[in-house]
């Protein structure tokens, strides 16, 4: 590239987002944050939100949506801290959201002046897979290059760089270098031979589809995988993707996020194999056994911190679309077999009229919407009346 | 204290909050604060938000306007993260906030289930003075002890406590120890004669007040220095607290918060003596000397941090209002002389009565309001016209 | 497993220990470790240093040596502190340490009392992977599980986990649950087709290796993959491990550590490809391009943040044994060559026997050395004479 | 100052320590840290040690007997870790250091290159109090200034300053500003009030002198302060420095280092007043009360974390000596009385001479050492037969 005149920082790095794919910023900025706005270019879209927590819930959402990264604009200081919250819950999400962060002048930092981000990459954490200041202000797209890179890889997740406000207008020392990284990883096949061991020689063993399954474009896999084993799929508790239709003759439900009832809804599988959960997300301590006796569990996983922190069980690290392709030529057909339909708790009717049910409210929803609807419950004591209510059988919902 | 029948944790801590005073309590609550809540004392208030940064900002302002430490009380986790934004304001405030979050229950926390509060002592860094999770539940009246003590002493600030949601119903070893501490110190006699010394020595001293001198109760104080030495007083840049009545003849008027600018502002002092504030808040970068030539810098504050983060100028640690009463009677009178009007900007008279500008809107407010208004602005840009407009002559203002 | 009587904390951690191969404890201990060595087994070995340094130094080169982890049991405090140096080495070396630092007893530890590690999860920190103290005492033997987990998934490298020295005679929970995980990936097969087609047309390809590749047993494969291209092979910047022969004919020297000079050696081949290494670990600064004109680079890394760190390039991420061969089917077979004999500096003969030059001291030693000679070396500056002395062929040297 | 030539940011660095003193550097070098020592000035001094670990602790040592601050200067990465163990030493003892750390050319730092101090912020903590790198190289003069201001201020402590090893030659700002800071701070004369009150109405208070008394040169005024309540002098367990005369009538002894025992020892005193320690450093749990019934305690600390750590009483906070000026004319004489001789045990006969008792050992070296000898022991379990064979009689001992 021929640079006739100055090609600044701030430059280089439109230049590096645009070739990444990142022109559309969700932010809430302040005055730290002009300089990397100012000629804000005609081909970026700029999101702002009333308050950095919005700023990043909408980047998480944009970018699970759109399957992409995306880019977050947040003011220095407390405006970090505001975000912090949603960080966390990007974080759990997975989701590669690459987070600027505002910074006053380098001139004055030394003195922690007026909006100074104090100790500006310890803030972010233990949230972001990796936080960071370049050292000088000619480092900045090298550092949203590798920002970038730390991102995507699995497990994705947000990073966090903070940028002074005068780095911007600095002499750039170039374009950036634009590299390319690896989204996902296989498992090792030896491995995967002995779960396939495993699984062939389970007499009754049962799947527990988690949301990561449905997040590496497993959907399709999954069903195949499920069909030729013909054995019963449960989702894995408290999923915030579901992996698998609902509305499918061997989707058994849900397991409960407690060990005791869990470990009493597993009994009689002499196997059960977890894909894309975390083994596993409780929420109320119940007391109990991790796993009924003469059950064992195996995990597919592609985060590591997944695998570490299961109470039981083996694991195999890998992407699980991945995983199951490399796995399903390797277990056997097993018969079609019948199904018992799963009973559905019948509708709780309201008999004044002056309480209204969540399944009712969701079946009401459920007639009326269009085919696309997006919705957005906070309301996870209900989820399992929504998932009998809407019926869901397509990925991505 | 006899305890005939089981005494909790939660028992615990309700009475040596109720000992220390802490009874109002500011939070935004979820499934891992119910431990704490349940069979709320009737002797109790809790200040419910709707988000943990209203809680955190509601009690910033409580402890700030009641001149005590208050409790909050928050969700784990993304409920911290919330949060955050307004813990580092008022750790920036220098406000005791004694916050609680909550966290999952031990049993579990080793698998880093739903709701964990993951590296729950680094989350709140560096936005806090003390971060902490008991290591056992039988210690958190301790711990809160501790906090408190933390909290309280110079300079102050928010504390951090994570309390998994099973400690509160386990016995407590018995009632907690209640402690004092101290809120303040003096500064060393031996560096308050320097100090005296050069004022007393200096020709054309100035006096810059700052926000923390009222905040230690230097209001009164601060005048009668005033008065004797017959020098100019202003305030610091992005004072956030008026120390001093601007309806007084000496008082001058702000400082620019830049470099240059302010710099110019103190050209023909030889001394300029800086009283509970940093040297200096600025804001934007405008490039200069941080003095101008023959001008000395002296700094009082009881924030060691402030002391090593002024750009120049030498500094006496110890309460303000302490360090003015042992320098008083050290320092000589000197005559009474005339002082300039400082002269006001005149009105902005919108013509058209379209526009509303900050002096018309701030005058129209000061005649209607009652003599206690306490008015929440954001726009530091017209606090200018605002001190021109309300004329504050009273502390706590 | 039927415990008649009291199974303690202690009891079950040497239990799990004994099932996960860890008999060899390095170490150097005082008082906080004491509960953890009474009784101290038969089957173990502790293997004291007289400095933690030292513990973790042996255990680090124990783990690489018998390719497996290592204990390491350190001294609170001051002891883990010591520690620090060596930790950040085997964190470096991604070999996976399991490193148990002591701890006063729970009962006192909010008094921060003699001998508390005072945060004693902040202190490894950036050099582990993970930092813990477990919540319970009961909760050591599932965060020592925990911590073997996450060492050993790739990258592997060091964890840190801090038990109260009055843990280890509380009752445990009962046996610990052993788990398995993998120990490495295997590259995405779509990326890979994606690296073979690129290595397939480039006109002048170069090999780099890295320590990587031998440590992940791919010696052979290696040099399979280099003969069935007929294409140079060349060492990475500093590599501490010999993943190829250098007796091979294809075995071209190694690359210099510094931008402009390593840049400058690259000239002339159109796609370096990078396997095992860092791209690239330089040492001093030396301006230049990162590669010359009509160069690119592929590197092959099993570790992320590798990828992340790539100065240029495209990255896929995998096993670098699993990566070649995933890739050896899919590139060509290119015809044999002669190869230029890989010119060896001419010893340097030191004139009058008085000084005795790096290259004569190691030809001195290879002359009278055992086939199995481990040297330990901390002359990095003379790594080039070694390699022509010693002529190393076999992995694991 | 007139710069005629290049004034280099090393150049600045070596005015500014030269202008505070700083003029004996303690290190281990490689060869991140040769720019800062090329051209090393002749009035300076350099103590080379052989590991870093060593050079901290000759630093702590020397900065302890000259009651100076000390600089340290130690490579990078690994370097500083092998510090870490004395440093946190260091920081317990108080002692100001201020500890450079080198680091790698900024121009390479984003790719985490070879001798990369990776988040060289994070690895000191939580053993230092201030930790930093320049964000930029004309701010390491001002960088250090402020680390010495944070150094020395009350409690003094170590700080760290991570230089990459371009800076040095970079242009300087100008000569650094040199600023002077409190190292003490006195106590608040209202609650100086309300503890001379309580002092003065006990019936049978016993003095409890710690290690910081003596630090703060309150020998003196130690002894008037005792000598004019009459009251039975003890030391705080484990002082690592003597802050009274061993050898005077009220010398009593010194408390053990576990909660119960201590608290029986202090049976039949109705007040206990800490002067200059923590409330208390215990060492092995042994359960009991923390005081006997009827028994209050009193802490003066310069160390608001001693007051926060406390596990009973009340706090003031200030200066030790400055405290006892501030009581000694609040308190009553009290008659003079007789003193019980402190009877020491036995001296310990080995019968056959062929084993030497640490009483033993520690009379015969009192007997032929010089005046000012200074003793070096790491043998904890004999202090009380040191003290008794040498009889400690002057400060700084």
């Amino acid at each position: 590239m021929n640079h006739n005149t100055l090609f600044t920082v701030q430059e280089a790095t439109y230049e590096l987002l645009r070739r990444l794919g990142l022109t559309t910023i969700f932010g809430n900025l302040g005055s730290t944050e002009l300089p990397f706005l100012k000629n804000f270019p005609s081909d970026f879209q700029y999101v702002l939100a009333l308050q950095e927590a919005s700023a990043v819930a909408m980047a998480d959402g944009f970018a699970q949506a759109a399957g992409t990264p995306a880019l977050v604009n947040l003011h220095t200081f407390a405006g970090v801290g505001n975000g912090m919250g949603n960080i966390s819950g990007a974080y759990m999400n997975k989701t590669p959201l690459i987070i600027l962060g505002g910074n006053q002048t380098r001139e004055m930092l030394v003195g922690d002046v007026y909006l100074t981000n104090v100790e500006e990459t310890t803030l972010p954490k233990p949230w972001v897979k990796w936080s960071y200041q370049p050292v000088r202000a000619e480092d900045v797209p090298a550092a949203i290059m590798r920002a970038y890179a730390v991102a995507l890889q699995p497990p994705a997740g947000p990073v966090f760089l903070s940028v002074p406000l005068d780095d911007w207008d600095k002499p750039a020392l170039g374009s950036a270098v634009v590299r390319t990284v690896s989204t996902r990883v296989a498992p090792d096949p030896g491995r995967v031979k002995g779960f396939a061991d495993k699984i062939s020689s389970a007499s009754n063993p049962v799947l527990i589809y988690g949301p990561d399954l449905e997040k590496a474009g497993g959907w399709d896999i999954g069903i195949r995988f499920a069909e030729k084993l013909q054995i019963p799929v449960l989702f894995s508790p408290f999923t915030e993707r579901i992996s698998f239709p609902v509305t499918h003759p061997q989707f058994q439900g849900s397991l409960p996020p407690a060990i005791g009832p869990l470990s009493k809804r597993l009994r009689g599988f002499d196997l059960a194999i977890v894909i894309g959960a975390q083994a596993f997300r409780y929420y109320p301590y119940v007391a109990g056994p991790y796993l009924p006796d003469g059950t064992e569990l195996l995990q597919i996983t592609a985060d590591p911190n997944e695998a570490g922190t299961a109470f039981v069980g083996d694991s195999l690290l890998g992407d699980p679309q991945l995983a199951l392709e490399a796995l399903i030529d390797l277990v056997p057909d097993r018969p079609k077999r019948g199904w018992p339909s799963l009973r559905l708790p019948p509708l709780k009717i309201s008999s004044d009229g002056e309480v209204l049910y969540a399944d009712e409210a969701f079946s009401a929803l459920d007639d009326s919407r269009p085919a696309d609807t997006v919705l957005v419950t906070e309301t996870t004591s209900n989820v399992t009346e929504l998932l009998n209510a809407w019926g869901i059988a397509a990925p991505g919902s």
